[in-house]
């Protein structure tokens, strides 16, 4: 079964990355672009019967660092 | 308006992050992960009218490296 996993930085926290996309979207000539936020996104393949408390076990011991990021599991 | 743009390598391209995820979960006792692919997302928060072509052309020139790189775009 296919898993996907968004992590992102919570609100607040200061994204440089999405920041570098933003001015550099802006240097190629779009307009528009209010902000960008970037994050990560895990695609798990698991055996059958893999269940959303495993996945949440994942990303809280390994895939994000709940400090800083948040997380959302799409089954 | 958000938009959101998941950037995944391509298959057939090696991905050493998704990888090292992997065999990181193995370590940590998890079984029965099958494989794991690692790709960005980007939310994009543009100005109203934004068009699916505009948000394309940003993918092509700047978000994503579409030789190694596919994207999909959520409007």
């Amino acid at each position: 079964m296919k898993v996907r996993v968004d992590v992102m930085l919570k609100q607040g926290v200061l994204d440089p990355q999405g920041e570098a996309v933003k001015s550099a979207l802006g240097a190629l000539g779009f307009t528009g672009v209010e902000g960008v936020r970037q994050g990560k996104v895990i695609e798990l393949e698991l055996a059958e019967g893999a269940t959303e408390a495993d996945v949440k076990a994942m990303c809280e011991k390994l895939l994000a660092n709940t400090v800083i990021e948040s997380y959302a599991i799409h089954m």
